[in-house]
C-alpha cells in the first residue's frame, strides 16, 4: 500500500492507494468517531462491493446503513441527493455520523455535497471505485451536483477525512470507464511531469490491461501532482486552473451532447486535443508535442474527434462555463509537456479550433 | 452608526449598525468586487425597500437583478432555493457575483445557503429588515434550508462580506416579529452579560416602541457578545451551544406545531421559560431570577405558555434536534445570569417541566 498525504492545514487527510484496500477494516477504523455510518453506494456499485464494505466495518461495531442510488450522471441532482439527506434523517443520523461513498465521481461528488450540507457538516470518507474518481475526485474537495443548466454549478469545497482507493475493484471497470479514467492521468503528466507523461506512454498497454501495479503507479502520481497544486491554492483562486487543462472544451461537449452521453474523461480526452490545437494554432505550442499528446490519447482508446455541436454553440457553452468570468472564457493552454498557461483566446482562433476537431 | 467587527481572520467581516444605512452606497463599495449583483428579498420587503437598495447600489455601475422569494418559514426549502439558482444561471452570474441578502432569518439564510452553494462560493452581504436576524442570523455564518423531518438540517457555515443593520427599516416591522427579536436580546443577556439584561429590564418599553436608538444600543451589544462568542468557535464545536439557550425547547415547540405557527423568536422566548424552569428545578438557578427573566419575556409581549403538545412528543422532537448526538438531548441551562451550563437532564425532570409549563 502507498499513501499520498493531502497537506490542507487542519484539513489534511490520506489517500491509501492499494489492491484489496477495500476488506481492511484498520483502514476506516481511525476515522470513524461517531456511532452511526451511512454508505452511499449505487446500483450498480452495491452488488459489486458493498457487502464487502459492510464487512470490512463491521467489527466497528456501528450502526451501519446503506443508501443506494440510481448509477449514472443524469442522477447527479437535488432530487437524488434529497434521497441521501431523507435516509439520513429518517436513521437520526446525528453530527457524527460518517458517510462513506462507495462508488464512482458521481458517487462521490454527492455524498461530500451531502456531507458538507448535512447539518452543516459531517464527516466523510471516499472508497472510489473508478479511475477517473481516484485520480480526480478524490483529491480537491470538490464536491456538487449539476442543475439543467449548467454541470456542478450547486457545491462545496468540502475535504474528507480519507480516500480508500483500491485499484483491485478497477478490474471489474467496464473498458469505457477505465479510458475515461487514463484521461486524467494522461492530463496531469501533460500539464506537471513531462517525466510522468512519458511512463504513460511507455505504460498505456498496462494501463489498458488494467495491470494493478501500473495502475497503483498511476493513481499515486497523479494524486500527488494533483495534491500539490490543491495544497497551494485550495479554494481554486488561480493555480489550480491548470488541472482543467481539456475542461473548458469538455465541458462544452458533455454539456451539448447531455449529460450522460459521453463519460466526463472521454469529454476531457476530447477537449485536451482541442486544447493543444489551440495552444499550436496560438503559437505556444509545437506541432511535435501536439502529436504525441493526440497518439497517446488514442492509445487510450479514447475519442479525439469533437461532436459537431457548432462553433457558435460551442462558444456560448463555454462562456456560461463557471471558470468563465463576464462572459470571457479562460483556456489552459499547453506550452510544453509539464508547463501551461491560462489566457483567453481570440474567437476566430478558437472557432479555426472547432472547426478542424469535428 | 455604530461598527462590530466578527473576528474570524481571513473571514473577518464588519456590521454596520444606524439608521437610514440601507441608502448608503459608500457602506457597500467596497464589498463589491465583480460586475454583478442579485439582490433576494421576497414579496413583503421589496415593495418596501428594494427600490431604496437598488437606488442606493446604481451609482456602483452594476449589472442588479432582484429574485422575488415567497415570504415566510413554510418557503425556506430546496424549492424556493432553487429559486436563486435557477436567477443566477439565467442571468448567467459569474464566480463573481455579490449575493445581498435584504430581508429576515429566512432570506437571509437562504440567500447565505445559495452563496455558499453557488459555483462552490461566491460572495454575500446581509441586509437584514427584522430585529430577529439583525441580531441573529447576521452573526455567526449559520445558512441553510428546512427538510420536512427537521429545521436548518441542510446548510453551511458562510461569512458574509458585511452586515448592513439599518434599525430604521424596523419601523414597518410588524409588533409580533419586534417582539420576536427582542427575544433574542434577552437571550443574549441571559446567557453572557448580566448589566446588559438589566439594561434590557430598563429599556424594555423604548425597545417596544421601535426607538431607534434604543433598538441600535440592543443590536450592537447583542451582535458583540454572539460576535465574541462565534470568534471563539466558528463551526460549533462547544462554547457556541450557549447561544442555543431556549432553542432546544423552542425548536421542539416549532417542529411540533408546523413551521411558522408561532415566530422563531416566539418559541425563543417561551423556550427561555421552560429552559429556566428546569434550571431551578434541578438545582442550578435561583427562582428569583427564573422569576425576573419570566417577567422580562412578558414585558416583551411574548408567550409564555408551552403549547400542549405532549410530553412524549416534546421529548421526541428534542431527541432528533442536530444538536443532539446519538438521541441524548443537550440542555442549555441557567446558573445566573452570564452564566450557562450545557448538559443532559434526567427525563422526569423534563417532563416536570413540561408539565408546568403548559
Amino acid at each position: 500500500m502507498i499513501t499520498v498525504n493531502v497537506e490542507l492545514g487542519e484539513r489534511a487527510y490520506p489517500i491509501h492507494i492499494g489492491v484489496d484496500l477495500i476488506h481492511q477494516t484498520a483502514l476506516f477504523a481511525p476515522h470513524i468517531a461517531g456511532a452511526g455510518i451511512t454508505i452511499v453506494t449505487n446500483t450498480t456499485v452495491d452488488p459489486l462491493y458493498g457487502t464487502a464494505l459492510r464487512q470490512a466495518l463491521a467489527p466497528l461495531g456501528k450502526r451501519v446503513e446503506t443508501v443506494v442510488l440510481p448509477d449514472g450522471e443524469a442522477y447527479k441532482n437535488w432530487e437524488t441527493l434529497n434521497q441521501i439527506f431523507d435516509a439520513l434523517l429518517s436513521a437520526r443520523a446525528d453530527r457524527k455520523t460518517t458517510l462513506i461513498a462507495l462508488g464512482g465521481g458521481v458517487t462521490g461528488d454527492m455524498t461530500g455535497f451531502a456531507a458538507a450540507c448535512y447539518m452543516r457538516g459531517v464527516p466523510f470518507i471516499q472508497v472510489p471505485t473508478t479511475l477517473l474518481s481516484q485520480v480526480d475526485s478524490s483529491v480537491g474537495g470538490k464536491t456538487g451536483i449539476n442543475h439543467p443548466l449548467g454541470k456542478n454549478m450547486i457545491g462545496a469545497f468540502y475535504q474528507p477525512q480519507a480516500v480508500i482507493a483500491d485499484v483491485g475493484v478497477l478490474r471489474t471497470l467496464p473498458e469505457r470507464e477505465l479510458s475515461a479514467g487514463i484521461a486524467e492521468v494522461i492530463k496531469t503528466g501533460a500539464i506537471a511531469d513531462a517525466r510522468f507523461f512519458a511512463w504513460i506512454e511507455a505504460n498505456m498497454a498496462a494501463l489498458n490491461r488494467c495491470e494493478p501495479l501500473a495502475l497503483a503507479e498511476a493513481v499515486k502520481r497523479s494524486c500527488e501532482i494533483k495534491a500539490s497544486v490543491v495544497a497551494a491554492d485550495e479554494r481554486e483562486s488561480g493555480l489550480r486552473a491548470i488541472l482543467n487543462f481539456g475542461h473548458t472544451f469538455g465541458h462544452a461537449i458533455e454539456a451539448g451532447l447531455g449529460y450522460g452521453a459521453w463519460l466526463h474523461g472521454e469529454a476531457v480526452g476530447c477537449g485536451m486535443v482541442l486544447a493543444a490545437d489551440l495552444s499550436v494554432r496560438l503559437g505556444y505550442l509545437d506541432e511535435a508535442v501536439r502529436r504525441r499528446l493526440v497518439e497517446v490519447i488514442v492509445a487510450a482508446r479514447l475519442p479525439v474527434h469533437a461532436p459537431a455541436l457548432g462553433e457558435a454553440r460551442y462558444i456560448e457553452l463555454m462562456r456560461v462555463d463557471k471558470k468563465a468570468e463576464a462572459g470571457e472564457i479562460k483556456f489552459i493552454l499547453l506550452k510544453r509537456l509539464g508547463e501551461t498557461l491560462v489566457t483567453t483566446a481570440p474567437d476566430n482562433a478558437v472557432r479555426a479550433t472547432l472547426a478542424a476537431a469535428v
